[in-house]
């Protein structure tokens, strides 16, 4: 019997940190939040700093230094998982960033992209335990996701695999931010929700409030993202073949105000093989997801280098 | 050192087999084609008479009967991977329909959807040997698909994996043959030629060449046609994430007709984080790859029973 210890599950995001230590059978003993607000020129990116102020801060609340850390961040995870080795634009230095150097670990910290952990999270202790085909579409500025395929986590060749957002629902529509036209991420994404209902409304959960109090150009421009979001998934499932999908991101917090019409879009047009149906639910785990998968991450890591 | 023998592939389609033996190095040693007519009652259904009659006729040139044997045929394959689980419509009593049992094998005789075997012969000794991630699109009169990603076969939950052809580029569209409205299939599948041109070419090949004289409707139709498969690979890409996107299938046999303003439209549309651009390339297997897939499916089915 090894020691209990923790992993240390290091979400990443744009502003602020989301940090959990995570036993070996997933439980969270301890959570924190912190922002990573830029103090101006220092040693350390303002992310890297708040990474370990809180790796500081999770050791004295515990009593003792993590045993594995984890990493989830926005980008393209390396395929050594020493580092994102894509992130434009955002978290400047991040690209490149060593986290084992950073936390002079004597072994890997594994790096994962966010919604690669996030779905990782919600697989091990969330709403996707116990299934093996699974796809997560993350619902917020804009849309994201992951794949879980037998088990494993759909990588792809350059760590890209799950961005499913940037798929094209209209091939003669204005590209998106990865060059995509029509894409499911402009039909549904908060990125574009001014331009899609004349700058009425200022979220999504806005807008669909009006739409259920009578408004009727609120309720079409919702259904039209809702009918998008519906096409996009019932063609994933037929390229995935996924038994569940899982909703995720701020948006899938709408719940039945958007399973119920989104699983109707999906009764008109999903294939169903011998009846076959596939489950739509939203995530479990809320906004600690990404950091239970990079703690899993860490888990699965030290197995394999001290198996039993 | 293992007698040499050979794998017997059987490429099961809608009016006739395609039956290859091969070594355990993908070397193809005989072939032999042979239609599924239907002589009326019998016993067998017209396509198992002829696969029994095509195994004897193979035994009989090789001087052996074959060391495994593994089968390619349309529609979902088991788990099990017995038989085919849904097949509705065509080749009426392939559903449930048992090979190992059919002939008598010791072992089991694996059975794989077509497109799947296809990928799989391409990547043992094909064009898309030596990768580990890479989607398969087959364009004919509908378009199938199938996807290999950290070098195994996508299967999914139910076996409907890779079905490239049933994804979405127009949520108001017509619904296919799956219900998907305005899928990529329906753009550029031979089934809807007549419609997209007013019923005025019988082929996708004198449509291009159509365009290719000068026809400015023609080239209008082949050009829509071409966006929409561009937009649809383009999608997949940020999905699956594959090295390489290998276009098979009769129509596949374009080459440059097709490949030119395809990689053209993917210049404009494919997200490229760091500068990679994926590779695009026609099958090298041609009409066999099928059959070279079942094959190396039952080598690779004994290799797992009997570890040397």
């Amino acid at each position: 019997m090894s020691a209990p210890g923790y992993a240390l599950g290091i979400d990443l995001g744009g502003t602020r940190l989301k940090v959990v230590a995570v036993d070996r059978g997933g439980a969270v003993l301890h959570r924190i939040v912190r922002p990573t607000v830029d103090h101006g020129p220092a040693a350390l990116p303002p992310w890297a700093d708040a990474a370990r102020t809180v790796s500081q801060q999770m050791a004295e609340a515990l009593g003792c230094a993590p045993t594995v850390i984890g990493v989830a961040a926005p980008g393209l995870a390396s395929k050594s998982r020493r580092c994102i080795d894509y992130m434009p634009g955002r978290l400047a230095g991040l690209e490149g960033f060593d986290w084992t150097s950073f936390f002079n670990s004597p072994r890997l910290v594994p790096v994962l992209n966010d919604a690669h952990a996030h779905l990782l999270g919600e697989a091990w202790v969330g709403a996707a335990r116990g299934h093996r085909d699974v796809i997560l579409l993350t619902l917020g500025t804009g849309v994201g996701g992951a794949i879980l395929s037998d088990g494993h986590l759909l990588r792809g060749h350059i760590g890209r695999g799950g961005h499913l957002g940037h798929i094209s629902l209209d091939p003669d529509g204005p590209p998106d931010n990865t060059r995509m036209p029509g894409s499911l991420e402009d039909a549904i994404g908060e990125c574009t929700l001014a331009k899609r209902t004349g700058g009425r409304f200022a979220s999504t959960v806005e807008l669909v409030n009006a739409a259920a109090s009578g408004d009727a150009a609120a309720a079409l421009a919702w259904a039209r993202s809702i009918r998008a979001l519906g096409c996009g998934i019932a063609g994933l499932v037929n390229v995935v073949d996924p038994e569940l999908v899982l909703l995720g991101g701020g948006n899938a917090q709408l719940g039945d105000q958007l399973l119920v019409p989104l699983q109707k879009v999906l009764d008109e047009m999903e294939w169903r093989p011998g009846g076959a149906a596939v489950a739509l639910k939203t995530t479990a785990l809320g906004e600690w997801a990404g950091g239970i998968g990079a703690a899993q991450s860490a888990w699965k890591q030290l197995a394999e280098e001290m198996p039993a």
